[in-house]
């Protein structure tokens, strides 16, 4: 069947084309609602109209730009990355990503398990949700996604076989070039300066030193291959309840540098503790999210290099080339390299969001103006200080001292 | 017509089926001889029987590996990276690759311009002559080759398209992987260890400073993808006279570090002065060596920036993101980033030499034993210097001065 674009009237006859989703709902006719309210795509909800609690996601990609119309052409293969990159979540992190019913590349849609008794990461933290087993269960979704598909674990030729399935993601990785590490540092059209923030603006656009430092984490994410990444792993790509972790949305997965995906996370959070902190939050949930930062470090770094440790043979290793001891140091390094690299991809992400088209609603949704005001001066400078004190850090309470210290940086 | 391979027999059949040939040699009767020595391939020359002065290069892979015979399996279709290579240097740098006359995936048969008035330089320099043009040549082969498929010059899309079409070259890669990077540093059953080496390859192999070292350098070749590479950038891949220089053989072509191709020319120089510096050669040739290597640099690094220069637009940079002077701060750090890595690339190819499956005639072919211990203990030592000193390394004088002083380095 060639690509066509699906609507509530005329899914079921497309679904009930294949075996296990006509079992999944036994056969009952389905309710279809479209409920997506995202930027990029068409989602559905399918429901058994007999037995409710049944219900299956469908996700579609269109041609075009969904929240900008069809005058703004995107190209619907993107499908295809997500589709290919959750699944390797299957294989690798299978408690942490959607089950996969179906996937066709051709019609760029994908069915998948429907997390209702879930919300989405960002509106939990907004409300001042802990969730007690996050940092762990994420913390094993970037040891496995980002080891597994690394040089460390596998040999030269796998790693460049499955890098042919996600190099041409082009487009996508065109967007975070664009509006993660250039047009939210400069004077541009796409661009959400407010009045109020022309001063801080201008004083971004001219601060060459920081420019200077976000071209080299550009050239980083252009070039540095180390693994499979999510690629747009904020806290709105993450489905939580009190037990269960779930990421989403992986359309921007391609081989970049291990800190992108963590910095991302790091970011989200770092704009929630300051969102919390303006807005005189509760000072025990403004530290369980400072904890939550270290934690998912700690348990990250153990995890990997439990994985590492696990593998005497890879494209990196062979078996009696190096001695225990130096390996340990060789993997110290290495880990470090990753946080300093985290810490820089964090900060960029933290000040794009301040002007930068796509803003987080905790920082941007402040209705107050002098608060949203403050808070966007602070996500600003935080998000510039990490980027420029990178290099310094040891270890991820250096980090998160910065983000503690967030009212007293300035750009 | 499916892949068959060719012998001098039966060559002129399938050459004469292809209009542009035929011109070439107008229809003449061709002769056609073996003439490849190559561990890899099948070379012959055709040439014109009427006019022999009318020849032309066939160069076909067969699916094992030449010299060691069918039972050592190697795909052919690494005659398909080569091939691509060269019609992009004839777009890139068309004065320094071969013409090409007719290429055929299929067949894993390129036919190219005949070389014949040019000889391989690691010849030359075995025979103390001087290219008074070679580092003018050979550093804008680099220059172009390196910065028009990088980042600083296409958009991010034209890049991906273009790895797209070199990056499943895994065998070869392997072959580098541990050929130059892990191999010839450990036991292994294809190293050359002569009984009287045996002290200095025990300190080789249980220097785990270097060894450290050389999996940094190794990671960075894995996943650091700056440029188009010829990948294997000897002096037994370049052909001269002292007027021309033309780069051959680029099958292991790939996107990898721009430091890996500039460190394979810098340490097969750096050989040859060694080797004639342990066989008491003339010290105005062991100056010209170092100063070609002074020259390859300088001249590289100023037509690579003033490439850069003329290009504002590019997947790394948008036009108003940042000034003049912060841009050129940002190439000077750039350019010294390249030349550490180049370093400790020269580093690891020189070291890989004197253990590793694949010697070089000006060390391993010296025939007095003593001398040939000296110049393999001085390559080594040298090259491990290089790998242990490069981030100390701030301008191209600081590296040639460790070639310099090459008999003062130990392990």
């Amino acid at each position: 069947m060639s690509y066509k674009i699906f609507t509530p009237q005329n899914l079921q006859d497309y679904l009930y084309g294949y075996e296990n989703i006509k079992e999944f709902f036994e056969g009952e006719e389905l309710q279809v609602q479209e409920i997506g309210d995202g930027n990029l795509n068409f989602v559905f909800r399918a429901k058994s109209k007999k037995n409710p609690q049944k219900s299956l996601i469908i996700k579609q990609a269109v041609p075009y730009l969904r929240c900008a119309g069809e005058d703004y052409p995107l190209s619907k293969e993107r499908m295809s990355f997500e589709i290919r990159a959750l699944k390797e979540y299957e294989n690798l992190a299978p408690s942490y990503a959607p089950k996969v019913y179906l996937d066709d590349e051709e019609m760029s849609l994908v069915v998948m398990q429907d997390l209702n008794n879930h919300i989405i990461l960002r509106k939990g933290l907004i409300q001042g949700k802990i969730y007690p087993n996050f940092s762990e269960q994420i913390s094993t979704f970037l040891a496995n996604t980002l080891f597994y598909t690394s040089s460390l674990y596998l040999q030269s030729y796998e790693k460049r076989d499955m890098m042919e399935r996600f190099n041409k993601n082009s487009e996508l990785c065109k967007l975070t070039e664009d509006f993660v590490f250039t047009f939210p540092y400069m004077e541009h059209e796409t661009n959400v300066v407010e009045e109020m923030n022309k001063e801080l603006s201008n004083r971004l656009f001219s601060d060459m030193e920081f420019k200077k430092e976000v071209l080299k984490l550009k050239y980083l994410f252009m070039t540095k291959s180390d693994a499979l990444l999510h690629g747009d792993l904020h806290t709105g790509s993450i489905m939580v309840n009190e037990k269960e972790t779930y990421v989403i949305d992986p359309e921007f997965a391609f081989f970049g540098p291990f800190g992108f995906d963590i910095g991302a996370l790091i970011a989200n959070l770092a704009s929630s503790y300051i969102s919390h902190t303006v807005q005189n939050g509760n000072e025990d949930y403004r530290e369980w999210i400072l904890n939550t930062i270290e934690e998912i470090w700690q348990k990250f770094e153990k995890k990997f290099l439990s994985l590492w440790s696990r593998q005497k043979e890879s494209a990196l290793l062979t078996y009696g080339f190096i001695d225990e001891k130096t390996l340990k140091e060789y993997q110290k390094e290495f880990m470090k390299d990753i946080l300093k690299e985290s810490a820089g991809f964090a900060g960029c992400k933290m000040a794009r969001r301040v002007f930068g088209i796509a803003g987080v609603e905790e920082i941007r949704g402040i209705k107050d103006d002098s608060l949203r005001k403050k808070a966007q001066k602070i996500s600003l400078s935080t998000g510039v200080a990490l980027v420029k004190n990178r290099e310094k850090i040891e270890n991820i309470k250096d980090l998160t001292t910065i983000i503690r210290k967030c009212d007293e940086w300035t750009i």
